[in-house]
């Protein structure tokens, strides 16, 4: 099988397998786990911010990044194809009350002019905004990267109207790859960022948040909270700083092994190749001969793993363990099953 | 003082107050009282619906409304101008838990397509859309009437995806009024509704919660959650039954003052009388010689009180205390403010 | 029919009906109504602190109280069976998402040792004790009054361990009748009380939160998430005022009347007549001959309804609206039943 | 440094490491990671129930487990020493909205009679006990083994009244192994189990829910919204499956050093060595010349950890990594501080 549901479903590596069974560990609820503290420290300095938090899941950084910045009953703004409120279980409402209002689905093409007009400062009536999400890379919007100039606007909107700005960055890896900008600059424009080394990196679990000491204090009891304060993080942690060490320059190879796919497939109309700049290849079926449960049944009968996400659209995804004969074979087999 | 913030402000006549001291008593925890009973009878009767549920205000009835319809974690879809995201401090999310995805700002102008592609069918992973509400007359859409066929296209998207309908008809009254539409055709486009007694038709306290006689013994408990299960209540539900009886049909007087003021300010550039239909007057100052508070504060200067909403936007209701001498005096001064 | 379920029963006298049809009113959201401005000054100057807010119902005072003293995942302590974990729908946690722990059933005999073995202080990985509740009358308990000494330590143990003290004084009135202890003298132990007009005061709908204008000005934002910001509540509000004027010193009627019909039960075995201290009888079935739903039903039959808490658990309440004759005829039926 | 503040500390031994290394891993957030479903089957089979759900925390399993029983705004019963109300951050009240009450703490003593007491059916207006939980063993009671005998009456009250039971089972191994009651026998009295990898067993991280298929169906659903859906979780769960294996009849060994380390503390009066029937030692230094907070500084000077729980409060554990020479260096030491 050729799974490209998800760059989630990566298996470690062998030296990431050898870096986790030689890790030092201790007690990470009393923040005694060397290894996590190392790869804590490594990754909140690659951001330019003071701390970060390891996390179980992407989903548990994003969360806890949201109650740091929003308390009950007030509003974030964001995308309404965010991760925070697509594929979160709606946690943001039924564990921290966040009130959310979002603007139409615009993928990494943020009108920064939107987002101000959507801003409700506090001291008129109407629930204050106390924060701005965005996704980098962005997710539902094919992996398509935010404009750096963009996401400078936004932070002077957040700065005009007292309000936090939180990057998704769960493949932020990607976004710094494909465009060389170096990851402090993205840090110093959020007040909390999520990073991810299950995804693209191939690490088998965690995410990072990434904040100021002050807010990492209060973050460690929002994890417990949700149930994240593990013991021997350092096994987990290990992985991390492998995957840091050795899988990030290698992204390059995903992006362009998703545009070969995608240009394979182009002629289908289920993709603009030109737009797939990362390593998601999201697939519109609107006009296509068949629909999405239909084609990831057909795709699956032939060997490959296509994900699913609604009744007309699909997404395919390049990641460590699909190497360049599995993406010809699927590059072979999938325009066939468009036609 | 003329007080054009808010049809909130008026107070009962002196026929309401008489009603409201002649009223039959009971205990309504008990459901004993006489006269909310039958308040609530005949609201559910006039929309067509089982029953009703008295309420100390819109916000708590349409909180409740929505929790009915949206378990915690699930998504309610809304316009991002919508009173329920707006003026309800985050109730939704904050006690109910429930997710909000939002649409650009439309006011009555819904596009149902662009409502449609929102909806998020169960089964995909992605959180399911449960609800959909509409605002009748939409408050900050500045009074603007939900034409009957998009609403009928909206119950159509319910429909084919399984979520529900919900109508904030705060200013159900004044569509009414306005279109002829009866309340019956209203009220079965919608799974729950919420009308309120305090605002056009100015009684002094009271909203109710329109739904299905299940819904309404669920809702019991969920106001007493809320803090909403009172007493003697039909000293409050006789000032309703009186509104109902005698203060419907003068909303279109009302609708014709706030046309006429609308018109009188037209010249300035914040309003398009064209698009004053109800009793609701928004003004835009983006181009005004003065902000929002400032012109606010002359005008209170000058003996009228106007809603200040945000650093440039204002508003003007007309209502039961406010007659055409008190309107024609606005026309006169208000004008002059803004040149 | 004598209703001794309840003293919220009660129906405004005529007295109260004119001051309410009298009132002056004006908008509660804006703060603008005098009647209920006049209610709150008046009510916070009576138990010596800076604010009120008048609230729909006790359950909503209660539980504003509680979410201005403790924030969400923190701990708050009552006895199992105040009203504020028994009566009001789990609203603590459900909207405030407070911990709540519980000291045995001690009714008004509280013990304080009991209490400061509970206590958390805050550093020690647990979660910490923000408040303690006590309820003065205490409802399940029997209306029992708790002694001022015991209060005193209680406020003693508060201030060692820097948590709050709040009081459900639904029927604190009671208590100073009874016991003669000035209202300031209660309210100099407490951060927040509750105090309700609609149970032994007799206005229809009502209850107050009672702190420092700084609490007040949060509560204002709770009161009106939770649905409570009503309009014209002057209506309302004159009731409360004029039951403060005439409705307190006769409680001491209510309670006289309490022991007279306890004294006629006392022979049965179901109630302790010498613990009837207020206007609330205890009924304890567990020894009787029926059950307290069938006793529920023959007392209805004879024209008497009574209060069934449990399968053998009862209550009788004296109030306004059951004279002496009510009170002998209720003396001369239901020892009958128990026998 | 000899570690003896919790069982959690232990890092995994060679074996383990060995097992995770190899192990065969998948994306368990669609459930394909085969080692955590060989995991869950284990264990589900264990306790002979349905399935069970592999959980990063021990509060995470807690609390997935009380969602599963309790819905918002309604009751959880339990000891007011309880992990799941001590030591997971207000969780219960927090995202689950669940209301509890608590009786005395009473460690492993739970006498029936006072639960049955404070249970309360539906249908008499009061917040219906929905479930009542135990702990077996009992962390914060000493370690106590809850008699089988009382463990029946509980769940015959539980039928009788229609409320589910939960076990937090932390440490149900080492009640296992002290009184050898088959792990299916302690099963079939709850609905909900949940169990722990991480502490005596020697995992570094993992617990698992266990229940009927149909609630876990459900707990994926609310592990997600917790941030609980790790991906290749198999890593982990090798550990578990090791530990099953390896660390379940080592137990017997740490209970034998816990009882000789209480026998060496017991002169100096801070515990009584013949309630010392696990791996936990409480000690109770109210009558001892120094607090808590000092006597865990002294130790650590003197090359011991010991966890400080409060004031006066202490708490030793043995385990995995403390050995008989660390056992005999802690009873040498320690007596001297407390004297």
């Amino acid at each position: 099988m050729i799974d490209l549901r998800s760059d989630t479903v990566t298996r470690p590596t062998e030296g990431m397998r050898a870096a986790m069974a030689a890790a030092e560990v201790g007690d990470d609820v009393y923040a005694e786990d060397p290894t996590v503290n190392a790869l804590q420290a490594r990754v909140a300095e690659l951001f330019g911010h003071e701390a970060a938090l390891f996390c179980p899941t992407g989903s548990m950084a994003n969360q806890i990044a949201l109650q740091l910045l929003v308390p009950p009953g007030e509003e974030l703004l964001c995308d309404a194809d965010a991760h925070v409120v697509t594929y979160e279980i709606g946690a943001a409402a039924a564990i921290g009350g966040i009130s959310t209002r979002t603007w139409s689905p615009a993928g990494a093409d943020i009108d920064p002019d939107t987002v101000a007009a959507m801003v409700r400062p506090a001291g008129f009536h109407a629930v204050p905004t106390r924060a701005i999400a965005v996704e980098q890379t962005h997710n539902r919007g094919g992996g398509g990267i935010i404009d750096l100039g963009v996401l400078k606007r936004l932070r002077g909107i957040a700065d005009d109207n007292g309000v936090a700005l939180h990057c998704d960055g769960a493949r932020i890896w990607h976004a710094h790859v494909a465009t060389g900008t170096p990851f402090s600059e993205y840090g110093a424009l959020f007040e909390t960022l999520s990073v991810c080394l299950s995804k693209g990196l191939g690490a088998p679990i965690g995410s990072l948040v990434v904040t100021s000491a002050e807010n990492i204090a209060r973050a460690r009891v929002l994890r417990k909270r949700m149930g994240g304060g593990m013991r021997q993080v350092g096994v987990l942690a290990a992985a991390g700083l492998y995957a840091l060490d050795n899988h990030i320059d290698r992204l390059a190879g995903d992006h362009a092994r998703a545009r070969r796919l995608a240009e394979a497939l182009a002629p289908t109309g289920v993709v603009d190749a030109a737009r797939v700049v990362t390593n998601i290849i999201p697939l519109d079926l609107s006009r296509a001969p068949l629909d999405a449960p239909v084609f990831g049944a057909a795709a699956r009968e032939r060997g490959i793993l296509v994900s699913v996400l609604g009744p007309r659209n699909a997404r395919l995804l390049t990641h460590l363990d699909a190497d360049d004969a599995a993406i010809d074979r699927a590059a072979e087999i999938l325009p066939g099953l468009l036609s």
